[in-house]
């Protein structure tokens, strides 16, 4: 059993290189031009307080401006920024989802509403009950694509929550963190709804898709009402100089976020009807780069002991709300590691 | 005027290149082995959650172990997070001082209770009479050394404060983000109390002393059960892979922390002398890195101004509670930036 809040990505337990499926990244590795960024930051001044290069070079690639954008230490410190200067205490929360919502809001002294998922319907996402709920609660959170579900609703459906949640007087925090790893991800996007929105923020997370968390850099985009707000919350200097510096290039890196995509749909093809095949797993359909599985017998306890033997680290999802020791989650790596993985799955479960 | 809250190495304001005497950081640069560890951060993991070997090495530099230790996105984090996690309301805040204590408390929803330190006692902070306020508050927030007066007590004083604020039952944070500047640092150094203390958070900046502000690095030293209830409240990774990989190493850079000390003090007794001489300048006595000086007649606003088109930044003070619009701070930098501060300091006021 994992710690109620513990997440992905801990391969420190384990005091050795393993492959690592449990955290969402991109397998590619980082954009080639971040190697010679690293060795131009001037660590002797502070960042620019305000950040103005960096949401600038942001608010181009989202399509806004300046005035919309905040950045944060990761997509981690948006969402507590967000419940803290919002004040929110009843976040209604479609779960299982990231634990850090849950988190924040208790944190905050509040106590989230939970939406659940159904199993039985692939945890696709009830957009009309949902909305009925929404009148017991004071904000909703909700991530699109969701984590671990690997759901996601398009961006008219999206529009109705907002609207819904406007009508109520309602905030509304999308967390799109995994969102340009989706094929179709246009289709998704609700940035630019924050134009006509006051109640909308979206959260990203940029270290994720270029493959670097260890950079810690997350943004979010709301009218400059709600980001002003936001601000007069944050905490100065969150984003270091590694991370503004390369922020302010990543973003212009086409041809490398093409590749990815690409590479990472195709891969997700590939596991899916992989995992399919093994009898003894309940492989949930995603729209992303994770996939959710259920075992069907064994304990994932075991399971995962078991591919630790093959340094594979998967992630046990016992911890989510509303899941059991039976579900795990693994992102996509590379073509090859996939391989070992299904392969080791198929020797363990067979 | 400056923003009510706003800090100093606000550089970028100024779209150039300046001599920055507002932010004080070691003006001898960062320690030689940086450049190297910079360029073998594996950015494509997450840093350890745990951040355990950054904490060990803490540990082992400050004189107590990996329990009594936190580390976070710089001094700030700490700050925000004891004032958070310990339901802060209303700190009693010798002042003036660091804004940020302040700051944190009114968006914790509090109302920090002010101990005024007077201009005529050269700000030193009078410790009966301050004990005498405890009774009215709900926690205690001390810069030791304190920014702006560069004022600081020694740890057999800091001793009584604690053992008062402990009957009372109530935490003290003692903020020694500048401490090592001091040539007799041993003497104030609070954090070995936390051993006999359990109301006792001191916090401390990796990244001022050893020249790197960008690198986002602070730690605080609490007992073991302190420590869990902060860790408790913290948002994950805040920090990053950078300052994690760094920060287990420049404690070790033992010549470099002398060389450091000996030279910010040779430059501090040069500032101080050359400053007293300026007779429009009324300059405070300080045991740290940066002065506080008054302007007799001219407005700092002015003064500012003149000094920019030498390509000199201060540290415009008028924002610091109890101080005014003839208040301003300077940083020790290079011997030769020193001179030619002290050259146009005495160019515009004689």
């Amino acid at each position: 059993m994992v710690d109620s809040y513990e997440h992905g990505g801990n391969i420190y337990d384990y005091g050795r290189n393993l492959i690592d499926f449990s955290s969402n990244i991109n397998p590619l590795g980082v954009p080639k031009c971040v190697f010679n960024l690293v060795n131009q930051v001037d660590l002797t001044k502070y960042p620019d307080i305000k950040y103005r290069e960096l949401k600038e070079a942001i608010a181009q690639y989202v399509g806004c401006v300046e005035e919309n954008i905040i950045v944060g230490n990761g997509a981690a410190e948006l969402i507590h920024l967000f419940v803290r200067a919002l004040k929110v205490k009843k976040p209604l929360i479609p779960s299982p989802s990231f634990l850090e919502y849950e988190r924040a809001a208790r944190l905050n002294d509040g106590a989230p509403i939970y939406f659940r998922l159904e199993e039985s319907n692939d945890f696709e996402l009830n957009l009309v009950e949902l909305i009925t709920k929404l009148a017991y609660a004071d904000s909703l959170i909700l991530g699109n694509p969701n984590n671990p579900t690997g759901q996601a609703i398009a961006v008219d459906e999206v529009e109705k929550l907002i609207k819904a949640a406007d009508a109520l007087n309602i905030p509304v925090m999308i967390d799109e963190a995994f969102i340009e790893f989706m094929e179709e991800h246009e289709k998704y996007e609700s940035v630019l709804l924050s134009e006509n929105y006051d109640n909308l923020f979206v959260v990203r997370a940029a270290t994720k898709f270029f493959g670097m968390p260890g950079l810690r850099l997350g943004y979010g985009i709301g009218s400059p009402e709600l980001i002003r707000k936001l601000e007069s919350y944050k905490e100065p200097w969150t984003v270091n100089a590694f991370a503004d510096l390369v922020g302010r290039e990543i973003f212009k890196e086409i041809s490398y976020i093409e590749r990815s995509r690409s590479y990472i749909n195709n891969e997700i093809n590939y596991m899916l009807d992989a995992l399919k095949k093994v009898e003894q797993l309940v492989t949930f359909s995603t729209k992303v780069n994770f996939i959710l599985l259920k075992s069907k017998f064994t304990e994932v306890a075991l399971l995962k002991e078991y591919l630790l033997k093959s340094d594979i680290l998967i992630r046990d999802a016992s911890n989510f709300r509303y899941l059991n020791s039976k579900f795990f989650r693994v992102a996509v790596k590379r073509h090859e590691e996939n391989e070992k993985l299904v392969r080791a799955l198929n020797n363990f479960l067979i």
